[in-house]
Parts: C-alpha cells; structure tokens; sequence
C-alpha cells in the first residue's frame, strides 16, 4: 500500500524491515558518539541503551574528535548550542565524515533565531547522513517556512514533504520528519512509519533521542535511510506500548523506554 | 478562612482560581524560556508540557536575549552559575523584563557561598516579577538568617514569612516561599497553599521546576501573584496524588509528573 | 565464606556492617558535593536523595573550592570534563583532602583517549579517597589494560582484582570496582558484594551515581572502605528489588530508586 500526500508516494516501511534493522541493532551494539543539549543526555544515553546501543557522551574540542574516529556514530544536536560546544560538534562531525562513520545533525528549532540558523547550516555543510527534526523545522532549513514555537512545531509532517525532498537534494543527505506520521526520504523515494502517540510530544527528549537512534540504527545497518526509518518504527511501537499503560507522560516515560527495549528485542507488539 | 502564623494572616488560595489559573494555561500554552540549572533540565521541561506549557532552553549570550523577547515568560535558576551562563542570565532578565514578560528568580543555595549571593543580589537587581525560594533561601535574600544546609532548607516556611514581606517590598516583587505550606506575597497579602507530600523533597528538581511552572502560570494568567499561587497548588496536587501511588522516590517522580497532567486538567483531585 | 577469585580472596561484606553504615547515612545525612558529568546529574542526585543523603552540585571555580570545604565528602567524576570544569574539580578536590573529607575519583573511560588518561592522572594525584570503577577503568588506571568500549567495560570485576590491588597500593587509595560481583580493595582485604541485576547497566547513571552514595557512606562511616561497599550492598539490593518489578529499564530505573530508598531505611530485603 502507499499513501499519498499531495504530490508524494510513500511507502510505508515494512514491519519485516524494522525488525531485521532492529536485531542488526542488537547484533552490533553500535557505540554512539553523542553531542547533544543539556535538557536531553539523560533520556538520549536511555533510549540507546533500551534499544541495544551503546551511549557515549564526549564533548570537550581536546576529545571529541579522537572519539569520533572510534565510535560508529555520532549525533549532533543544537538544542543548547554555544561557542565552545559547536566548535566540539564541527570537528567530531567533521571527523566522523572522513572516517565514513554515518552522524546524524537535529536542528532543534531552526528557524527560530538568526544566530542559531547560521550554525545549523554551517553544520548541514559538514554533510550529514541524517537530518531529522520535526515539520517546521525541516521547512525552515529547506527556506520553506519560517520555524516553529520554540522547540514545537507548528506544522505537521506532511505539510512538509516538499521541504524534505528539496533539503535531502540539495544537502545529499537523508531527512527524516517526524510528528503524527514520520517519513523518511532521500530527494527520490518516500518511507513512511505510522502510529505513536500525542502523548510523546508531553516528555522532553523523545524526538532529540529519537535522532540518536537513528544514528545507531544507521550504523548497524549500514544504511542511513533504513537506520532513520528504523528508528521511527521502534519509537513508534513504544509509544504505542506506553500509550496502553500510561495515565500521564510520568509514567509514559517510563513505559517508553520499557516498550522501546521490548520492541528492539522483537517482543512487541506481541506476536 | 484566614490561617493565621505569627503576625500574618494568608488567605488560603481557593481552589476556584487555581483551576481557573490552570485552565488559562491550557488555553495559552506559554513559551517559557529557561536559564536554569544543570541537574534539572529535564525535570523542568517535563514539569511545564505536563502542565500544559512549552519550555525552551535557549543558554547561549548570542541567543538567550533574543529568544527572551520572543517567549511568554523567562526561568532564571542559580543552581550551577558560571560567568557565561550568569551572563546569558543577566541579558534574559533584561529583555523580559523590558517586553513586559514575567520572569522568575529562583535563588538556589542563597545565603551559603558569598560569591553566588553577590550574583544573586544582581540579578535580583534586574527585577524580577517572582522570587521563588525555599525559607533559608527567602531569609538569607531579605537579610536575616543565614542560609540552608547546601541546596535544602533548614527552616519552615512560615518562619520566613516576615523575611518574604521585607524582601517583597524592598526588591518590589512577588515572594513565594515554599514548603509544608507554600506563601506568596507582594508585600501586603499573603496567600497560602497547604497539603502535598514529604517525598517531594527526595525527588530533585521538584521546587526548581515550581519557579518554572510559576513563571507558565504568570504569563498565562497575567498577574504574577495568581501564577505562583496556581503553581503551588498544581505541585501540592501533583504530590497528593503521587503520594497515594508511590513506593518510594522513583515511582513518587512519575506519579507526579501524572498527578500534574491530570490536575492542570481539572480531572485531579477527582469530583 | 571467603570467595576466592584467582589469587585473591574476598570476604563478603556482611549484611549486618551494611545495615549499620546505612543507618549511619540516614542519622548524620552527609552533604555531598558532586562534580560530575552533564548526562547523569539527576540520577545522581536522586540516588543520594532516595538514601538518605542530601547532594549538591556547585560547579564554578568561583565557589567549588568554598563549597568542598562546606560539604561531608566531594565526587569528582570524568564523564564529560572540559577545561573549565576540571580546574573546578582540582579545586575542590584539593580542599576536601585538606579539610579531611573523603573524596572519590570516577575515572570514566579511563584507558579510552589520551587526553582524558592525562586528565584523569592528574585528579588520582590529589589523591582520592576511593577510586570506583568498571574492570576496564581500574585495569586501565594501573596500567594493565587498554580500556573499555566508550563507557561499558569489556572485562568482568573479578578480571581487575589483580589491577584493583596495585591502585590501591600506589595511589594509597580504597579502590572499588563494580561488576557482576563488586570488590573494594585497600591494597591488602578484599571486600565482594554479590548479587544485583544485569539491567541496572541499561539505565544510565547507575555507576555514576553509586560513586557518589560511596561518598555519602563514605563519609557517615568515617571509613572509605566502609562506606565503598556500603553503597555497593545497597545498589545491588535495589537491583534486586527493581529486577523483580520491572518489564524494562524505564520501569527498572524507577524501581531502583524506590529499592534504595527502602534498602537504606532496612525496609528490603524484607526480613
């Protein structure tokens, strides 16, 4: 089946896919090399051990390059950038690139703030193996749109389809948009992963950890589009799982994480 | 009913507007700009979506003073300061307080180290619309007393209601003093808040992420006193709710974070 | 029972010492000043929260040094250092040994990046109460060893006896290291504590934060050796209580803090 969204084709990422990129996952226990803001290292270095990975945060400019020829991914996310901590993010990306190691750049409220536009797209032309960021996100970096509320998007993902193709195009690179349904695509073909639950949006960390999986699910794939799909696959099962057992997002937090282990080791949903 | 603690009368606040408080909230969902500390991002991010507001963590000197201008209201928490993070604080407060926008001080540790109390008195100076402390942080700001055991409180709060109408009126602000039960003041009223639970104090982060919520419901409600009173009783009920389900810490933090989604939504306590 | 392992022979450090120390933790409530890295600050403080202890983390060279000299015992963990933050560590190190307070050294990723060995070197030479550690870690720090993957260890504790023995004697140190079985060492006796759960290295912060509780004992106690073991005894009987409710580590990390709140008020294992 392929769902249609405006102009775009996308075919739905199978269950079959997800769990063969799921136990690669597990096989390979990738060591992912995290450069991430201050809100989200705790539930990021989580979310990877839940789902098989292996979390490192070096962030020091004296380390963080050495580190990123040793890891097999890295994530850059500039939720709470400042000078030192980017010049740390260049030379790991930088580093991760030459050693063909996929790393993977989240653009935490592009299009927000000037300052911040200008260091998303000095990092974009390190060439990342992923972008993932949410629908306003995406548009902003794309020069469609003009940035969300804060953090939050104030688009939904498949309005922005068109921003996803010109970006991967033109920075030859995956993008993967997130929100009620997440897609996936390399300026060419569409992937697209439905479910989840709104209750994800209620607990910080879900999307930028979300982009830390992908990293790791691209490097035990070997492939960055089927890592990106992925990863939205298995937090969209673990949503779905904490959505069953939750009353609030204190408790979908927790179920998150618990679905996010089940799901990576092929016990949810159940068969 | 009037509870009456030494030479001061504090009304309590009626549950009728904090629901009313809690339902402005919802209906604004502010954007609330936090410069806090390092341990408890997270814990204040998670606090604000479960309650119905948006945080942002924008820490940068190059970016914090513009994104000040575009949020509804700012967090400024001293619980690690360092010279360019009180820079960045300092620039925060300025932009909130020139574009009329609630900001919140929370004066972590005040009284125990000379050199953060020099930098807590100047950004006292920038004008706060809400000071958000515990009683030995509250008595050391207002000269008298001198200071808590590291970051708790070796007072109750009702010994420094005197030294929150002093520090109200002097520095020309809201004072909220929490603990067994939780104050405000401008100076001349005093609004009191009673119930929750001993345990909130084993889960960190509970009163850093009240000054955040206080600053949500400020902006949200327009009026400083209402916010930091609906802030205290939204917390008070998250606690109750948690206390019936909890354990121990561990579960204590997730039941609450739910006992807040579900009070911020008027379905806590129930009918 | 004295287990033997190779050369060694360990005594198990009994449950009755165990539920002494943790006594002490609750009557005297040890102030513990924790400089440790961006990803496990909650936990940390959490932990320390949940037994009894009361953490607080002040970072800036302006006021760390002042602060150690305030505070019953000073962590100083590696996780994430940068220059800044490591002079603030040097600092406070420094004085906790000459006010006599225990101090404990975290040497995360030791044996991993140059850089980082230079750094961690450094600390060991201020000479630390107690050094805790993975096998790699502590094999790395005596020389014997190249390292672990990232953070995780790739040798078992009972692999690192022989290293654990020479750290000791020559950094005149209790030197702890934690695995399936845990071992304190002062360079002659062997302390093993058993028991615990695979899934506590799943969630992050566990290791991190036991080195603080091994400060807090530490300093209840008035015996690093002591309190080192104390604090492992009582990570693993929370272990033990959150294995036996928890689907995953999102329900396993609240559980384990709920074990160690009880464990340390004698309330687990149930008698």
């Amino acid at each position: 089946m392929i769902a249609s969204s405006g102009n775009f084709n996308a075919a739905p990422f199978s269950d079959a896919d997800a769990k063969s990129a799921a136990a690669a996952l597990q096989a390979k226990r990738p060591l992912v090399h995290c450069l991430t803001n201050e809100v989200v290292q705790e539930i990021t270095a989580d979310v990877l051990l839940a789902a098989g990975a292996s979390p490192a945060m070096v962030v020091a400019l004296e380390e963080a390059p050495t580190f990123a020829g040793i890891a097999d991914a890295v994530l850059v996310n500039v939720g709470t950038p400042y000078p030192d901590r980017l010049k740390a993010m260049h030379a790991a990306a930088r580093r991760a690139a030459e050693a063909c190691r996929p790393w993977v750049l989240d653009p935490v409220a592009a299009g927000g703030i000037p300052w911040r536009d200008e260091q998303i797209r000095s990092l974009l032309a390190e060439g990342p193996a992923i972008v993932r960021g949410n629908a306003s996100e995406i548009m902003a970096l794309a020069g469609i749109g003009s940035g969300g509320k804060g953090v939050d998007s104030i688009n939904s993902s498949n309005e922005a389809l068109a921003a996803a193709q010109r970006l991967a195009r033109e920075a030859h690179t995956i993008v993967c948009v997130t929100g009620k349904t997440d897609y996936v695509t390399d300026g060419e073909r569409f992937l697209s992963i439905d479910g989840g639950d709104p209750m994800t949006c209620l607990v910080v960390g879900t999307g930028c950890s979300l982009s830390a999986l992908a990293a790791a699910a691209a490097a035990a794939a070997g492939c960055a589009m089927t890592g990106a799909a992925a990863a939205c696959w298995l937090a969209k099962r673990a949503a779905e799982y904490a959505a069953r057992r939750a009353v609030g997002p204190g408790s979908f937090h927790s179920a998150y994480l618990d679905g996010l282990y089940l799901a990576s080791r092929g016990q949810w949903p159940a068969a």
